[in-house]
């Protein structure tokens, strides 16, 4: 497809589609002329990923070519490859040699503690962050929310596309990004749910 | 306490101090002179807080005043005071008078569907990404996300303070403030083991 047609499928303007270009977040098209380039459906699907990452993410785009280039060029592990790719996405986070609190969390879940998973580092500013408001998190809290969190991370992983490496990385990467706000929403929601019509009655205020 | 202790109370620098006095996020001390006040427990919890607000979720100083200002004058229902400190909160969502694929979901799980709720426009604009992107939400997926969202709000409203309305909604903004990054870096870990070993075989890499 042309220029003009790649404008129209993907709802990103002209001068949009040339910047990625110029930034080689997207890939040439095909050239057919000194001026004249042909794109295909993976120039649309990349399009509409990007607008994930810089419009929903509000990444930059070195963060976004950090992402793209795990997509592109995935090496020997997927696992790995997706890693690296979520790593680059929020919340952002302080890399240190050790994170003493989510360490202790883990080894009681009995889960791999590695201090080079980017959200271990992300984990520990959240748990610190408590701390210092004042209001700490409980281990009954933790483990409720490592429950949900084992829902919520089996539900996502059973629909990782198997078909290709790309595929699957891909697809970690947009509900990784896209997954976070809806679970924030669906947090208020159930939230709202759960305290209406209790709350005010209990702070002695209904 | 005078200034120099609410400082290294609270951590926080002398002149950040001074701006959010300046900005009235912090209330002044009680007058003891013509340049001095003193400062109470109360001052050093208010730093705290805007500390997460500012440095943990990013606030501007305007959004972090509508959170704050909602937890001085909660009005009649501390529930309509927690729902106007968390609405300042991420993930940023324009408003509009209908929001068709959450009204769907939330109808389906016999929730109220409120289109003022701003959690609402924040979960439609995470499904209309996810369908942009080209991955859209099955059911079945959004049911597990919802069974995990009741555990991670059945486990926050407990641990909500029903001594006084500002303790409440300050438990609330901080929980909802911290929870969410805390939750997002848990999904990421349970994803990462529940992947790991299991994903390279599976698209045929491993």
């Amino acid at each position: 497809m042309r220029v003009s047609e790649l404008v129209a499928r993907s709802g990103v303007p002209l001068a949009t589609v040339k910047y990625y270009l110029r930034e080689g977040l997207l890939p040439p098209g095909r050239a057919t002329g000194a001026t004249q380039a042909v794109y295909g459906d993976d120039h649309v699907r990349r399009l509409a990923l990007i607008r994930v990452l810089v419009d929903v993410v509000g990444l930059s785009v070195q963060r976004t070519r950090d992402v793209l280039g795990a997509i592109d060029e995935p090496g020997d592990s997927v696992y790995e490859a997706i890693g690296r790719a979520v790593a680059a996405l929020p919340p952002a986070a302080e890399r240190r040699d050790d994170y003493p609190r989510t360490r202790a969390l883990l080894e009681r879940h009995g889960q791999v503690y590695d201090p080079g998973f980017a959200a271990v580092a992300q984990l520990e500013r959240a748990l610190e962050a408590a701390d210092a408001a004042g209001t700490p998190y409980d281990d009954a809290h933790l483990d409720a929310y490592a429950r949900a969190s084992r829902i919520i991370a089996e539900a996502d992983l059973a629909r990782v596309p198997r078909t290709s490496p790309e595929a699957a990385i891909e697809y970690a990467v947009i509900g990784t990004a896209v997954g976070d706000p809806l679970l924030a929403a669906l947090r208020r929601l159930a939230q709202q749910d759960a305290a209406a019509g209790s709350i005010d009655r209990e702070v002695g205020r209904g």
